[in-house]
């Protein structure tokens, strides 16, 4: 066997690891690194445009595969850019191994002109952070990011490696690392939780992370149905199951507003995977604390823990001869008319495709959402953990990367598209199966509400410009063609239904531009 | 006078403090600030669709304006989508203002979705960097960030303000606080430089800074008359004039193997503004410092000196009756035929109109652009000082804010262009004077170069495609449309000039898509 450089080595120690796909936006110091690919070809290089797609990418690889992507980035800029969606996938728990190039060890000194701390901005991730310093050594270090990535609940796992470490002779592979899994419930844990939820008082069960899929709702579904206690959902679960044949449960409001109202008469709230709810942002004059004053809040489980098996564990106890009740298949009639705020989320609801996997970033598009796909078939939604919007069309990508034989459905918002809308780019090149629907009411309408929320008073055009998309009114129907994804306009529901069942049934990505009221 | 909040105090002391216009990509964080301007109808508002073209935008504005604009960025992951223009703006040292929302002072502690540590990744950029904690502090607070902004040479200020701090009542507007000039240079330090430059060895006389505009050139060129020593500009100025009417200085190359040649037989660098030259990137078996290994190096003036008033003090000492030597009016010819490295920027040279500003980013395609354009009329080239691509649209965007009456030229890679897009959307919604001839080759064309002179060996159709940007190509005429901007395709240099031509006659943004041949 030839000798292996850094870069050979950490590549081959990835494949070996279980990572398969590197999500890149190389610069000179990662040229070594991709001359190594073409040596490797079970690593699966993806070309994204800009390093936002990258980490978003990943993270809805991550997301469906359930195990870490690699992303390659040029240096601090290069993980800068990458910065917000590696927030929102810390937020969702998710397995990365990034791969930052850095010049070389000795070249350093010299602060030549894209020298900068790459490790203050990645130790802000709070992940796992190392610096390659030998080559002999990559491999190693390769082995134990992979691990410490999946470490339970999954984290971002960053690798900083100098151009000479990576260009360097004595490259040795290494074996895998096992992961921490998640950690035992005690059984004291579990039966104290059992005491209270059967307790007779108004009990709230919010589950999170690894709660939100089949084995963990279906569990929380047979709990409430024994106890009556209220089962939640975290307000933006990583990966939530759901549709007909599963338990529906409801998703904690993003509006304090409603948060208070599901919450409010709890004596008791239990956390199962999630965390203790609080509002999204501060506001003049309104608690940030969503839990009613009087209630005591219980932890069967953090996000490091066995929740699915600490649910289980509780639901032997208190609805041992329970069946969780599941969702009916229903969906809406196809509506006509107009596109509202009511008929393009009917018109999904309708059309859902089966095993769909819906990539959300619809904001406040989206409010009437929920209801009208409950009972479409089923599928996973993937939503905005870190609210650091510019997520939906990288994530769309990464899942579309993870599972080629799924249709997946980026409902999008205009304002938000707009941060990472080079994600179409790559969605052509590698013909995924991708479905976007860009819901577009030519404002951050988010906005409009905020403003309003948070009590800004005395605003006028200026304040309003600000927050307006259109002059010029933005047209993705060129701009996805401009990036060789074929796209329509829809302005009615059945022109959204028509293209909307033919995107989803032709292969690789499609785009439509559908214009809809804002809601404020 | 009614009481003020912390956001309208701080608008209030950015105004008195001559800070005029704020590029925004706000927030719920920032709804007070947002709904602040229209009392204060002397700051403009310039909305981004993306950080990157905010920050960029602020990079542009100061390099024209001279003096800083203000950022409005949301929390932690607005700040990291601009952080990779906010180094090249570093590297520039542009003065910038950042205000970046946060939670509320006692939300944080409840680590909501957007928590992250804003204060690590700022602190990266090696500038100035104040949490406001109290409302009646943030007229001061802002006061000192625009004077710590404009210490000589300049840099990034960066303000966190939490939103409580924001909205709170009690806001006092602050007097303008006066920033440090630039040092003078001591007479004696002058004298030696002046020895050695009149010592009949060889010398190269490195200028970058604001040695680059008319004075500091004058100056240079003096010099160089009437000693003979070889003067060259830094590789990547902030902001170099040039053109007929005033002496041309060469640049130092991007590439070590060029550079090495130019500084070839020196036995003396004096540095005046400038850094001691390295090498961009590190190579396999290639020297990092630029710098012939028996020259010594000597600083006339480091970045915070005075360094156009030393080199004027340096030529009254060596050159007091030398005239400068001026660039003569010339223009290439109009070419005709396909496009090529060669006819485009010939084209350029041909047309560029009487005071524009060039924002440089063509990279590759640009390599022959210098000669072209050196006896075109007078105008300013803004390049990429921090080597982060995605620079050129919105510093583009933000150098035509500044100078409304001048016509702005945006020569544009196609894979940079792709990272900060969406600065044509508000090119368009502000009408701004900018012709972008995006030069697309279809590739990242730099990283075939780099690729072979890193050595990287055995790389094959992997890696090639990470470097391609066919498949699908990218259109940017439909791109360009799909933001308001009107686009145009050349192929011929009769197509270009023509388009060229028109683009800089009418009011408002275009661009022309060029599609030129990759150099590897």
């Amino acid at each position: 066997m030839t000798e292996l450089n850094g870069a050979q080595s950490l590549i081959r120690t990835l494949v070996d690891s279980g990572v398969e796909v590197c999500f890149a936006n190389p610069g000179t110091s990662e040229m070594h690194f991709v001359a190594a690919l073409d040596a490797v070809p079970a690593m699966r290089g993806v070309l994204g445009l800009f390093e936002g797609v990258v980490t978003g990418a990943a993270d809805g690889y991550a997301r469906i595969a359930g195990k870490p992507a690699a992303t390659l980035l040029h240096l601090g800029p290069g993980l800068g850019n990458g910065l917000a969606n590696l927030h929102n996938a810390r937020r969702a728990h998710s397995p990365i191994v990034n791969v930052i190039g850095d010049h070389a060890t000795y070249h350093k000194q010299y602060d030549a002109p894209l020298e900068s701390d790459i490790s203050a901005v990645a130790g802000s991730l709070n992940g796992w952070l190392h610096r390659c310093e030998r080559t002999a050594d990559v491999g190693a270090d390769a082995a134990r990011a992979v691990a410490a990535a999946q470490d339970a609940p999954g984290r971002i796992a960053t690798l900083i490696l100098p151009a000479d470490v990576s260009w360097g002779e004595g490259g040795e592979t290494a074996e895998p690392v096992e992961p921490n899994g998640p950690r035992p419930v005690a059984a004291a844990t579990v039966q104290e939780i059992a005491d209270i939820v059967a307790g007779g008082e108004t009990v709230a069960l919010l589950i999170g992370g690894a709660a939100c899929r089949e084995a963990g709702l279906r569990a929380t579904s047979r709990i409430a149905q024994a106890t009556g206690a209220r089962a939640l959902v975290e307000t933006f679960p990583a990966r939530l199951e759901r549709g007909a044949g599963l338990p529906a449960v409801e998703r904690l409001g993003y509006l304090a507003e409603l948060a208070t109202r599901q919450l409010d008469g709890a004596a008791h709230v239990i956390l199962a995977g999630a965390k203790s709810p609080v509002s999204f942002f501060a506001y003049p004059g309104k608690a940030s604390v969503l839990v009613p004053g009087r209630a005591q809040v219980h932890v069967l489980a953090d996000d490091a823990d066995d929740v699915v098996q600490a649910l289980e564990d509780l639901a032997e106890l208190v609805a041992a001869k329970t069946e969780p009740v599941l969702q009916a298949a229903a969906r809406p009639d196809l509506p006509s008319g107009p596109l509202t705020l009511q008929s393009w989320v009917e018109v999904i609801g309708a059309l859902l495709p089966e095993r769909a996997i819906i990539a959300d970033e619809a904001n406040t598009s989206g409010l009437l959402l929920p209801a009208a796909t409950a009972g479409a078939p089923r599928h996973d939604v993937l939503t905005l953990t870190g609210g650091s919007i510019g997520f939906g069309m990288p994530v769309a990508t990464g899942a579309a990367v993870a599972a080629p034989d799924r249709p997946v459905i980026n409902l999008q918002s205009d304002g938000s598209a707009m941060y990472t809308i080079s994600a179409l780019w790559t969605q052509a090149r590698e013909n995924l199966n991708v479905t976007t629907v860009v819901l577009n009411n030519r404002a951050y309408a988010i906005l409009r509400m905020e403003l309003q929320r948070v009590g800004a008073e005395g605003h006028g055009p200026m304040a309003n410009e600000l927050l307006d998309l259109s002059r010029p009114d933005i047209d993705f129907v060129k701009i996805a063609e401009g990036m060789g994804v074929p796209a329509t306009r829809a302005t009615t529901a059945e022109e959204l239904a028509e293209q909307f069942e033919r995107a989803v049934a032709e292969p690789g990505p499609h785009l439509i531009d559908a214009l809809v009221p804002s809601p404020l």
